[in-house]
Order: structure tokens, then sequence, then C-alpha cells
């Protein structure tokens, strides 16, 4: 299993806890508002960081940026492997399809 | 191989092409800026669609937010690997970590 | 009237005008998702235009996030004023503490 | 002089001061990346209290994203004059059209 398919068993776990058992724990008991905020001031952090600040900062934010979106996901019953294969429907990056392209 | 692997892969390949070549080779002909505006659009559209919108509207913006990210992590030359593994150092969720844990 | 003041009303006057008539108008037929939506991107612009853009795409972005930051509060039924009451709440810039500091 | 007015110039007052006189200088001290990374944080704000929080939430946000945009504005040496014009512009809302459009 994967590093986001790992973490993603971890949130929902974590998720079913309670509040003050950890820190996904304690933003599910605020709620998705507050989960989806902290995701859009992760990718605002990155935005910055991308143009503004050292690489160091650059893999810490998109870190942070990836986490919370795994949270609002994770908050909203939505699995990753969705996300994934929406992302391979519309990149042509799955694995059937390269395998395809490469039997030409 | 995974599926952001994968798409990592290939978003490298376009970036490398002509401005006309691809949306991500268009991209990086726009820079940076254009690149990490385009994430922080989509990470808002992500928490508008999380907050008020479908769960399909919802797996359609967290895709966009990943492929923007993994554009603008190419463009800056931060593998995803490195993102990936500072993941697993904050949250503990390397497969070592787990191995770890199993022989516990 | 000041220039915010004058736009407010011609913001509202367009909010219940019908939705082909303006900009405004079809913002308002699309909701209040939307419109939190063009905000959360403009200020993204903003972002951006403030670190790697020209002083002339700044003025641009920060007056599209001014703009449709009075469409979202006008679509919610609340007064630039409150906003400016809280803002001179915090700062101590009213005009009666301006009086009430010259009288010093 | 109306409300914002009065805040930017209190705002570039304390610009110009000791980084421990007043958090607009502790802004100033860390530089344009920070304020703009808070403007974009606090619209994020302002788009979740518009779509899931109250309406004292959403004047609270709205506040916090005119005051950070102002000290944006004044860090990068920009007017709030020149924005207003720019939105006037656009908006056909200056104090001259609207004689103009009463002349008719």
């Amino acid at each position: 299993m994967d590093t986001l398919s790992r973490l993603e068993t971890v949130i929902r776990e974590r998720l079913a806890a309670e509040p003050d058992a950890s820190y996904v724990a304690s933003l599910h008991a605020r709620g998705a508002p507050t989960i989806a905020r902290k995701l859009g001031e992760e990718a605002v952090e990155t935005v910055v960081a991308a143009l503004s600040g050292s690489r160091e900062e650059l893999v810490g934010e998109a870190a942070d940026t990836i986490f919370h979106l795994l949270v609002l996901l994770a908050e909203k019953g939505v699995p990753l492997d969705e996300v994934l294969a929406e992302l391979e429907r519309r990149e042509g990056v799955s694995g059937l399809d390269e395998k395809a392209s490469r039997s030409d």
C-alpha cells in the first residue's frame, strides 16, 4: 500500500476517535467548514511558498495541503481512490492505458 | 507504479514539450505564478464544493487540486516523493513504521 | 457618497435584476457558492499579483477582490457599513475616535 | 475622510514603526509574502463564513479581508485611491458619472 493510502487509513481511524485524541479528531469535531478552511489556507501557503519561499517551505506546505485534502475527503466520505480514478480518467495515466500504449 | 507517480512522470514529460503541445506545457510557458494561481483557485473550488456542492463536484475539484499541485511541484523541480516522505515523517505512516509496529 | 457606497448601491440594484441583465445579476442567479468562489479566486490572484506581478496587475486584482466581496456581502444581505463599523471598532479609526484624539 | 481612507492612513503610519510597535509593523517586518498569505487566508475564511458561518462571522472575516488587503497595498506602495479609481472606471460609479447621468 502506498503512502497516501496508508495515510488515508490512519486519517479515517482518527476521524472516528475522541476529539482530544488527535489533531484529525479535533478537526472532525469542528466539522467540514473548519477542515475546508484549513485546506484553503494551506493551499494559499503553498502558493506563497512556491513564489517566495524556500524549497523546504514548499515541501512542507505541499504536505500540509495534501494532508488536509485527505482529511476533507474522509470527512465527506469520499475515498481517495475515487479522486485518483477521476485523475486517471482525465489524464490517461491508468495502468491499463499504460499497458495498452505499450502494446502499440 | 501508482497513479500519482505515473501522473508525475507524464507531467514532467509534458512540461518539457512545446507550449502548444498540451495544457501542462502551456502552464509551463506561463510560469510558476500562473501555475500557483491555478492551484490556489482549484483549492478554493474544492472548499466551495465540499461545503455547497455535490459529491461529484468535490471529486472533480479535488482531482484538479492534486493535478495542479503536481504541476507546481514539477515546475519547481520538487519530486512528489519528497512531499510524501515529509508526510510519512510527520504522520508516522511509512511502510517501515508500519512493519516496525507490526513486529511489536 | 464615496466610491464603495456608490458601488454597493449599484450592486444591490443589479442583484435584483434579470440574470442576463448584468454580470452581477448572473452571479446572483448562480448563488452564494459561486460568488464566494469568485471572491476566493480573486484573492488568490491578488496574492500572486502582489508577489510576482506588475503594479497594474495588483491594482486590477485588488479591485476584483473588493468588487466580489461587495457582491458577496450584498448577496448575503450584509451592508458594507456593518463591515466598516467592525473595522472602526477594531482599529480605532472612527471619525469619533479621531475627533476625540484631536481634542487631546 | 471615510473609514477606509482613515484606516489606510493609520496602516501607513504603523508600517513605518518598529516591528514590536503593532501588528501591522510586525507584518511589515515579515514582508510582502507573509502579508499576501494573510490576505489569502482571510479571504478563504470569508468564503467559508459566507457558506457555513453566522452573519457575525461573515462580518468579522470580511473586515479581516479588507484590513489585510489595505496592509498589502500599503506594503506595495499602492494607494487605495488607485484601486477605487479602477473600480470606478470599470463599474461606472464615479461621482462624475453620477452627475453626468443626473444631467440626462
